[in-house]
């Protein structure tokens, strides 16, 4: 076997690695052999040189191989899942969940935590009292055969490899590489056993891609990974310029989602939910066309039974179902302050990346992982970018439960917002595009 | 302070790194806070991206300062040391040290070892019976004081840093940067307390530097860190892609060493050390022009002072003084394999990374640093590129103490020699140039 020195240089000479080389390696970093100084070194040198698709395909598949993957051999219906590259007021993920499951899909579905500004599903699920995403291995697999969908955080079970991996990128400054996202999201995807993913590939300020270019970067290469795994893979693009919806925060967003559940209009947030559940319907040959597909879903919210969905797998992951349909269950922060408008006009900008900032400073998200998460603080926003506001008029709402991190949060929200006399401005597009 | 992330992450994205950030960051890997895992990342990051002449020079200080300083205050004469960048059958410093200190300069020489295709000065010199390299640092200066010039290894006084870096590039694929190399050998080098160093900057495919241009690149390096240290740095460039001299292998190359303080004018080996010589002589106005220079080194050898020189550092350093006299006290491999020339012509290539590597395979050279080395294998070359040979004719013997290892060297050499019809190739320049 080659020298790992030799293995480290080739990538860092932007030299191919073989199947042989990417498979050796890792096994070796999984066995000791290679150090975390060595592998640290490797991460570093694909940051620069990458890893082209043959590559890709071996690291992700070496990644999926180290732990379990489930398996739905008697399922006959679609299995798939969701996963969003991450934004501010992004909970996509909960009212599409049970939406996917009434509508025949097998959903499951395994998230992540909020961690800097973006906000993380498993952290919203937790503000509903009592619920647990620490389901194990087994009892996930489980309730999806019986429910047809679970939510639930990465278990020690699922690609152990990318665990170890990311540890280690955390800390060594190779979390911001394309290859390496794309192959962590993919190997713990496809160890759910799913033969479709929708992708929301987030741009913007408030998103992980700045640009569409690197948007549509990682896209393909999370593609081409699910091409050579034979997986599906769809992706949706979307603005993160401003947060989604009218809520940023862990409780208070739950509150939104199940609004939308309930049949409730949400702008942006119904709009997506919608074009993904569309999309995954017409991919899977669910309904004829676009209209069809978005009777269908329409059809299972209006009947409460996407609703239902959503209260079985709260009650099996042992959340209070009443705080479902009481909001007082559910934790809020203890003190509010509300902000109006000092001037009239149309609002401009709200600023994700800002909002999100101005969350973690209220204690509503991370700065490091270890941190805990006050799910009771947040936003809510009385008014979205576009809209008219007259001078004293509800711009949003804080809520919070420590002046001193009240203070902190508002240096990020001084500039979050921004009006104008004239509506000049250009109107951004919620959805920048599809593949 | 800053996060050790964000540190990293400037250097990964080609941002140039403050004098605070880079002691913080090297203080910190000391300390241990900064673990290797994230110097690897770093070192990578440096290979990749470089480091500016303003960075480097707080790179170096700071691996100098982490260790002790050699100072001779009360040595009014100039005090420098030669420095190569490596190559096969170079054995320059052992002749060259003596012969600089007959000329009056202290030279507080700290060589290396070898590794892989190139020889280390320590090696030759451990060839020789009861030679000590492993001088303790107190006793390093004495002997500095008292005879002008030591031959030792790097003591644990000496740049620690680089100790601790070095060994983690080693492992990590972070050898090849120019910064890395430049600020590693020019801590060692200050820490000597010297204020002259002339750079021997090997070019070719025995050196290390394939290419001029990286040379160059190498010695202006070099020079800046010197520059903003104080102390003035020389540069000559000598070819390396033949062997330099007849002798490739430790003991062989103490026995050539020797001839040529003895009197004997051995091509290239002769050549460069009184070049080198020579330049010294000038930069520190100890003779006013090349002639007289020349006319001082001849003087210095004729009349067995840089012999008597070498002597008293042979017996200073414990090593057994008649081996000089009697080269039947010197080791030498049990066998030798004479290989005759298979046609009439002139000597186009004499490979030196292919000998480099047959040494290697011998035994006269490591492949890990762990390894031993046997010091009486090696190489007697009979002609030289560009000279005339007869069809069985001497080309050169081979000393060896192992079958097997004589077979694996064969591997090397059988393309390590070419005889052309014509003499209509161009005969190559040892010395490339100056700076």
């Amino acid at each position: 076997m080659r020298l790992f020195y030799d293995i480290i240089s080739d990538k860092r000479n932007g030299i191919k690695l073989s199947k042989t080389d990417i498979e050796y390696f890792l096994d070796s970093y999984i066995s000791g052999e290679v150090k975390d100084y060595q592998m640290s070194a490797m991460l570093m040198a694909i940051f620069f040189n990458g890893l082209d698709s043959e590559e890709l395909s071996v690291w992700a598949s070496k990644m999926l191989n180290s732990g379990d993957k489930a398996s739905f051999p008697e399922i006959k219906a679609p299995i798939i899942d969701k996963h969003s590259t991450g934004g501010v007021g992004d909970k996509i993920s909960i009212p599409l969940a049970p939406i996917l499951a009434s509508l025949g899909f097998f959903v499951p579905m395994i998230s992540g935590r909020g961690l800097g500004h973006t906000g993380g599903t498993l952290d919203k699920l937790e503000s509903i009292p009592g619920f647990n995403v620490n389901i194990d291995f087994e009892t996930f697999k489980k309730q999806v055969q019986q429910m047809k969908v679970s939510l639930i955080g990465q278990t020690p079970e699922i690609a152990p490899l990318d665990k170890k991996l990311y540890a280690l990128r955390d800390v060594t400054a190779t979390v911001e590489s394309i290859p390496l996202i794309a192959s962590s999201i993919m190997s713990k995807k496809l160890a759910e056993g799913i033969n479709g993913l929708i992708l929301d590939v987030k741009v913007g300020n408030g998103a992980f891609m700045k640009t569409f270019k690197d948007a549509k970067l990682l896209a393909q290469t999370m593609m081409s990974i699910g091409e050579k795994m034979g997986t599906k893979v769809c992706v949706v693009f979307s603005n993160m310029n401003e947060p989604l919806g009218y809520t940023v925060g862990n409780s208070l967003e739950i509150m939104e989602s199940i609004k939308l559940l309930k049949g409730e209009y949400i702008k942006q947030v119904s709009e997506l939910v919608e074009i993904m559940a569309v999309r995954m319907l017409l991919e899977f040959n669910m309904a004829t066309n676009e209209e069809q597909a978005k009777k269908m879903i329409k059809e299972k919210i209006e009947s409460g039974e996407a609703l239902e969905k959503f209260k079985e797998i709260v009650k099996f992951q042992g959340g209070e179902v009443e705080s479902i349909e009481d909001f007082s269950k559910l934790p809020l922060a203890k003190f509010e302050e509300k902000i109006v408008a000092t001037k009239t006009g149309y609002i401009s900008k709200i600023d994700a990346l800002s909002m999100g900032k101005a969350l973690v400073q209220l204690g509503g998200g991370r700065i490091r992982k270890e941190d805990e998460v006050d799910p009771g603080v947040g936003f809510i926003l009385n008014k979205k970018v576009g809209e008219k506001i007259e001078k004293g008029e509800l711009l949003y709402t804080i809520f919070y439960n420590d002046e001193t991190k009240l203070k902190n949060a508002k240096q990020y929200l001084k500039n979050c917002f921004e009006i104008v006399n004239n509506k000049d401005f250009e109107q951004e597009k919620l959805i920048l595009g599809q593949m």
